[in-house]
């Protein structure tokens, strides 16, 4: 069957009244690369952005091996549980290269997808790691306008993802696994200095003697770095998402986080800092596009990189050299 | 007594032979900001080039109060001592606002600064960190062009002063010192991450037993971060710039490490991949300067921030209307 084409009004009334088959056509809006659509997202995006901000945003992050999808299932129906409504989307740009998305299968998610309360989105295809933070962004808000008030943007832990939705949410989470003796598994650099809160996975059964010597360690080497976010202590938390034990108090963890942030005003100040750096983000990104994509740059940059490389060329002269031929 | 003005052919003459008046002079033309100095500077630069890439550049940081003087008093004078010609440069954009650079103070190098194979420079005073940061990059072209194997970038661990350090040098020392009891000071978010080696000053004395303690505990640390550079495995050191116990031992760290990337490569990659980058630094840097000086950018950026900051107008809404004023 052929769907209706919607207006921007259509989307607009069935994003705001919740409607998942709407909010689903609009996202697939904003990820469309059409510059009709885009248009169209746009206008739809300034017409709900009043009734965007209220919700919680989570970026969960962690290895491949970690959890990821059964932690957010425990976390996400323990939540629906409690009568919240959460959508969970993901940032993933490797997925159109090695062919699985992320969030791909729902059946990874089967128990939490099968909840009124929940709303699971794949990771948009395609495109660059800056396309998809773009329509991950803006899925974020229709999300929220449809009423959602918890969102979690899973991703998985490699390259620069974690920076990117680290500057999208306001709590970041990252999922660890306890490794066999001294070593650990599930540690990225830079990582655990992005993290509102460190959760080891899988912590039950014979492996919780190990989750709670992680649980020490990780305390000792928090100890040692400057939290992300002002006037919060980044906790380590133990978990299963086999026996849901540690999930109660994760949820209890992030809700201290917010009444915290909240009072403090670093929360406020913290989301208007990343939708103000993102707007930047885009002007430089669409600046450096025209630049280097203008035929006097094309046809020349190679040589000129090669020179620089090579030490036949000083930076300052290549650059301005290059500035000339934009 | 009024000095007689250089050509670029003096300038050249005086540095390749390793002129000490001439090399000092060179470097005040290229912090000079006055444009006729700066395309002289760039004339010179690119005539020194052929004569460039031969020092060890060495990254040292550390926060106020890490002793970074005295150990690069220490450490310069075990170098000089061993036949080397050292370079110490510095970055502080902060000094002019501060009002003392950190090496702006010969005195707090005294004895290094009396050594016939030293040469000091202190921080290039005014501007930006950008700024600085160029006339630091060039600074260390003009110093092997004239002849030093050794130069030292030494950066004050505030800010994003070490990110731009590593940027521009081939090993990252960062230095540190024990604290009291659990506590440790001399670490920086981030920093570690980005260390070659780690050296915990001030290890004499009824100090020692903590700075062992801080080493064990380093290693610890350490252990959970990927080093900075591939094949590379960052030691923590103790040195002491009383006693001079330990110096030999940094250097000697120092040599592996450029034995080690020599060998494998990652050296040269190195170099190369810093000053392309610094070039589409440059580029990107010019760009974003001319765009949000432009008058429309200049005159509406306020009231869109302000519209974006308060979730009015949707971040790519705003950024394409910039983008059409500029």
């Amino acid at each position: 069957a052929r769907r209706t084409k919607l207006s921007v009004e259509d989307y607009e009334r069935g994003v705001l009244a919740g409607d998942r088959t709407t909010l689903g056509r609009a996202i697939t809006l904003i990820e469309s690369n059409a510059p009709a659509h885009q248009e169209q997202a746009q206008q739809l995006l300034a017409r709900l952005l009043p009734h965007t901000g209220k919700s919680k945003r989570i970026g969960i992050t962690g290895i491949p091996g970690a959890g990821k999808s059964t932690f957010i299932e425990a976390f996400g129906t323990y939540l629906t549980g409690q009568g919240h409504e959460i959508a969970v989307l993901a940032i993933d740009p490797s997925s159109t290269l090695t062919g699985g998305s992320i969030l791909g299968d729902k059946v990874r998610m089967e128990q939490l997808s099968r909840q009124a309360g929940a709303f699971i989105r794949p990771s948009p295809s395609g495109g660059s790691l800056g396309g998809v933070a773009r329509k991950t962004r803006e899925a974020i808000l229709v999300c929220e306008a449809a009423g959602f008030d918890v969102v979690l943007v899973e991703t998985v832990g490699v390259g620069q993802n974690e920076v990117t939705v680290r500057s999208m949410v306001d709590f970041f989470l990252v999922l660890m696994i306890a490794g066999a003796g001294d070593e650990m598994q599930g540690i990225k650099k830079g990582v655990i200095e992005l993290a509102d809160a460190l959760v080891i996975n899988k912590a039950d059964g014979d492996n919780l003697p190990r989750c709670t010597a992680t649980q020490a360690e990780m305390k000792r080497v928090l100890h040692y770095l400057h939290p992300p976010t002002q006037g919060w202590h980044t906790p380590a938390l133990l978990a299963s998402s086999l026996t849901h034990a540690g999930v109660p108090e994760v949820w209890k963890a992030t809700e201290d986080f917010f009444n915290n942030t909240r009072g403090s005003g670093v929360l406020v100040q913290r989301r208007q800092q990343q939708t103000v750096e993102w707007m930047h983000a885009l002007v430089m990104e669409s600046l450096r596009a025209r630049f280097y994509a203008s035929p006097g740059v094309k046809a020349h940059l190679a040589a000129v990189e090669e020179a620089v490389a090579n030490g036949r060329q000083p930076a300052l002269a290549a650059a301005m050299e290059l500035l000339k031929l934009g």
